[in-house]
């Protein structure tokens, strides 16, 4: 089978799509023909060899699936030859989705929406999967409460938003003025444009001094820091950008704050929720760009560097097959 | 009355005992002739100065009070006069427990339990209250769960190792050699010393390098940060001392890890369950010596930089009146 293939970590150049053995579905496996992956600012931090030390080279990076079961493995009792599923697999396992063929264990997996394509599909599990794990798992994100998503126009936070608005919140977001039009139209209910605004500022204004009950960090850096000056007594802040450098949390304790860190995890529970936002239309794909499998390395320059488009926003499909 | 009056923050010897009018009780409030304060770490921190932009001079400190209701303002409901009370007074008003007598809104009163002396009782409402709201209301532990907890000799670090052992789990807590076989006594199943040995392996070793499910910090400093190397995944820190110094938490990602920023609060249902606790004999109180408001320089010394006993442990009570 084709598959883009790092023998070495670094640059979008060190991708090589070369033929490699179809992998054989072990105990409690299946073995997936994949149609469509996309790509997640995840990929590219495995790329270039931010997680060096969890990985062994050879290493296929690729974090969603969409696609067929075409064998079953012993011992599988969910799914049989010819269903339709996406998922994420395995995190730092080395046999990522940038492949024609993939084997996951059932307990990961989950079956497709019926109402969109493979590519759109394949949008989903790790991005929206996220989403889900902040609002649902970790903050527990109740109806009337107020939310504020830094990076509203990122691959997490465009189904963030979708997410928080289906569960009855009020949404405040942050994105550049150009895609404040679509974050309208997506739900938001306030945005704010952090180059020509102060958020802090205008959250306390919008929120009477209150701030709000739950800050979702998809940016980082002092983003962390400063979450904590917008938040609500008793507020929460959830974090998905791993930081390394040191950070002032001073304004956590006056607020009683909770913190979440939050990292990927996989299960079907959470793909068989996500089917049903999806089936019932509050959970729609943004798919701004497809490119093809031997497209890779360009798609990798557009979603780290804004490569070719320096407003992209949403998300880029990798189509796989004919 | 007389009080222990702040009209500078600093030194001990800023304390001076004055005479000063008894407050009288507005409405919903009642006045409370104190019998019994203790010195807490945020009693310190208030004299020298760390919250001088949350106060106005002069300012009396002190929060813990148990004594007896000597008046009854317009509203009260649920006390009257001769009620045995014991609560922490409002955080930053200026009116504290160092003083004969202390108003306060009902709402942040309760019983005393019966089977305490005024001494014992004033050890609890800070001290154990925030022990209460980290497990019972933040981490919200569970039977089974491992703990870790920092600073188990500690003014709260006793209450909160009695708790967990009455919640049905394991504690591990951290304290010098000379304290172990007190601690052995309160409940703790194993005592690591911080000076000799790294409490990081340990722990680790302890739990099959699984880690601990909640980790309660009421050190600080490196500890924060620390603490995340010692945790399950989907472990939970709690936090009461607030660090200005930027912090490394890069292991919370990782573990997918939530953080509780706890700073005071007061209410009447967090002190019903204690009296509890106590009356049940699951709490008990651990007063290691007795001074008059007098003598609050000298307790202030002892508790803030061990002068007089430099492996002092548990908490120091203040006798008002006669």
């Amino acid at each position: 089978m084709k598959a883009a293939v790092l023998n070495e970590f670094g640059s979008v150049e060190k991708f090589e799509i070369l033929d490699v053995p179809i992998p054989k579905p072990g105990f409690n496996e299946v073995l997936v023909k994949v149609l469509a992956t996309s790509v997640n600012p995840l990929d590219y931090q495995v790329r270039r060899g931010d997680y060096k030390n969890d990985l062994q080279l050879p290493v296929i990076t690729g974090h969603d699936v969409s696609g067929v079961i075409v064998e079953i493995g012993k011992g599988v009792k969910n799914f049989k030859v010819g269903d339709e599923v996406y998922y994420t697999p395995e995190i730092f396992n080395g046999h990522g989705s940038y492949a024609e063929y993939h084997c996951a264990n059932e307990s990961i997996i989950g079956i497709k929406p019926k109402n969109v394509s493979h590519l759109e599909a394949a949008t989903f599990p790790l991005a929206a999967g996220t989403a889900w794990e902040m609002l649902y798992s970790r903050a527990q994100l109740k109806i009337n409460q107020t939310i504020l998503i830094h990076g509203g126009a990122g691959g997490v936070g465009i189904p963030t938003i979708q997410m928080a608005k289906a569960m009855g919140t009020i949404v405040y977001t942050t994105a550049r003025t150009i895609h404040h039009q679509f974050l309208k139209e997506l739900g938001a209910d306030h945005i704010i444009d952090y180059e020509k605004e102060n958020y802090v500022d205008v959250i306390l204004n919008l929120t009477n001094n209150k701030g709000v009950d739950v800050v979702i960090d998809t940016v980082g850096g002092e983003t962390l820091a400063d979450s904590g000056k917008v938040l609500s007594q008793m507020g929460q802040v959830v974090t998905i950008v791993d930081i390394e450098k040191p950070q002032n949390l001073i304004h956590a304790w006056g607020k009683n704050a909770t913190y979440h860190f939050v990292f990927t995890r996989q299960n079907r529970n959470k793909l068989d929720e996500l089917t049903k936002l999806i089936e019932s239309g509050k959970l729609k794909p943004v798919l701004n760009k497809v490119f093809q499998l031997s497209e890779i390395a360009k798609a990798h320059s557009l979603l780290e560097f804004k490569e070719g488009d320096k407003n992209f926003y949403g998300k880029i499909g990798v189509q796989i097959g004919d």
